[in-house]
């Protein structure tokens, strides 16, 4: 009987938590105990390790915004596809600081590579319900199927950094920055062709 | 003489403390100090606890906004019922924590299922203020005690949870994921036949 | 040369940080180390030290809307008296947590007091200048200035529990009970009498 | 094919996390060990370096405001400008702590005025990136490119406090708080002008 939620709300939330799982990162990375150069330098893994997840982080909360902004109904599905991938992503903070404090171990750099492939697929997911609710459109269809295919070959290649970890880790770090990167330029080149943000 | 605090407010300021407390429960899980699988898997009861967690707080979160988007006015009742089930929320990362940590021990998971137990409560003190505001409208007043039966059916098996934990800790899971189901199933039933959220 | 800041924005990043501020004090709340009921009961002071601050703020939370929501022109002097009251409330886990691991030790207690005393007399500057807003409005000017009269006692009060914290710290925590009653209360009564809130 | 983001979002997001980030550095706050004047002198290093940063990201929060307030379009650019910028602000409670701990070496000193430096360098490419948007408005260009000298210059004062640190730390703590001054206090001469804030 109560109404739906609106998309408002459901962005208002979403971002909330994503600002969170974004700035309390930092608090993780605790100062060197002596004030030294070396002391500092080994805290530079972690520090890369919070880079990279806020990198990744940001690029998530500017695609989750233009998912969000396209749906057209806030359907329970949607609603529990939306907590699925912020469940997933409130991990981030966890897997960052295991991956930082132990940089050259497969383990927290397997750790990594699957938590971000749990995302992947959870945005997956995520689109599958919006792309349904605009079977009748096909111009947004196409749209929606293009995206969903990058989001895909991405998720995969998330999904291979977890093995590759236990070839090389510096496999599993390329596959990170190469994603992160994929994602950041063409936002770009889209903006500069004014299609898109 | 100040105008009275609007439905909007209420919602961002408790939208607010939920987002964090759902979100800060993550940094209570602290990576292992070992980057082998024996310490990660020693771990894992942190991360189930944390995942039930997640599910019961957005779970009172879906509620939540349901509820007070039917608020009428927002009176100092109202506003100190929401603050008292603010407060028993803000719990949940502590004895999340504390469970986690002992998963096996009855007395953390009785705390766990106290806190719940207290939420319950607090949830349905609230939604009694709501019903008196609908004393007049015989549909909603219907509809409200029905949810609130629901409510109260739930905080008496959190309720039971506590002692049970003492007789095995297995029985109080069961409580604590059933109820979660119960409340996210029949979400996605309602949906379907396009009745809420 | 650019615009002012709207009353909303104002009262919005105020929200925000007083929804961190009441949330992120849970953290401090270590859980004990054993799962016994002695461990659990050495927590107890800090769990009470956190439900006096939770309260605190809460009723520092609904003055501040009221308060705010008066407001008739969001000046430099003005913002800086908001960020000025923010600062001293960002305080309040910092000595929630010192009082509470300390609860019978007379420092703690006083600055707990003080730091009471620096948000009170904060209240007071921001109010002053809304005073100062209100000259040519009578009603509204006597309004603020009785309930300005309420504020300064509270912080004589809790400037007084800082050398009384030295005398016995029961006497310090009377006054902080106190007044949190005694703001508490009459918020119930004002409503009834369908005033405010 | 989806909209473009509005100046709305981006400023309820980056109030987020400015408000997470400002909030967070009392976290960092750790009560002394023992209840003595002694012990809690210790801590008064790191109360000063929180009350510091306190002001600076207070500071950064009303110029960002009135920054985003101007903004015509949320381009790509921009939107990464502006992450740029969060990203350099999410570190500073990580140096605040730092220095607070060890506020008389050089090393944490200096790291903290190369923080501060990366943000003022990212404030002025978030400006750049504006003033192009003003290209066509004479007015509006000239007083960007007044207020973004003044950046430019307290951007060169914090570069300088890092070599500085090794001369000695007092010469970088005094440009810290001369800077925070400077923005604080014509402020309120602009306000009582009237003409912004």
């Amino acid at each position: 009987m109560p109404g739906e939620m609106t998309t408002n709300r459901l962005e208002a939330f979403s971002d909330g938590v994503i600002a969170i799982i974004v700035t309390i990162m930092v608090l993780e990375l605790r100062p060197p105990a002596q004030p030294t150069v070396p002391a500092l330098l080994r805290v530079a893994p972690s520090l890369l390790s919070y880079l990279l997840s806020f990198l990744v982080v940001a690029i998530m909360w500017v695609n989750h915004h233009h998912m969000i902004h396209s749906v057209r109904r806030v359907t329970a599905r949607l609603l529990w596809m939306n907590l699925n991938l912020l469940f997933w992503m409130s991990l981030i903070p966890f897997v960052t600081d295991y991956m930082g404090k132990n940089y050259r171990q497969p383990l927290p750099v397997a750790m990594y590579g699957l938590n971000l492939t749990f995302c992947a697929a959870a945005f997956y997911l995520l689109r599958t319900e919006l792309v349904c609710q605009y079977q009748d459109d096909a111009e947004r269809s196409t749209y929606h199927a293009s995206i969903q295919r990058k989001n895909l070959f991405s998720g995969l290649l998330y999904l291979a950094s977890v093995p590759l970890a236990y070839v090389s880790v510096s496999l599993s770090y390329m596959i990170f920055f190469s994603v992160a990167a994929a994602y950041f330029l063409p936002e770009k080149k889209l903006a500069a062709s004014g299609e898109r943000m």
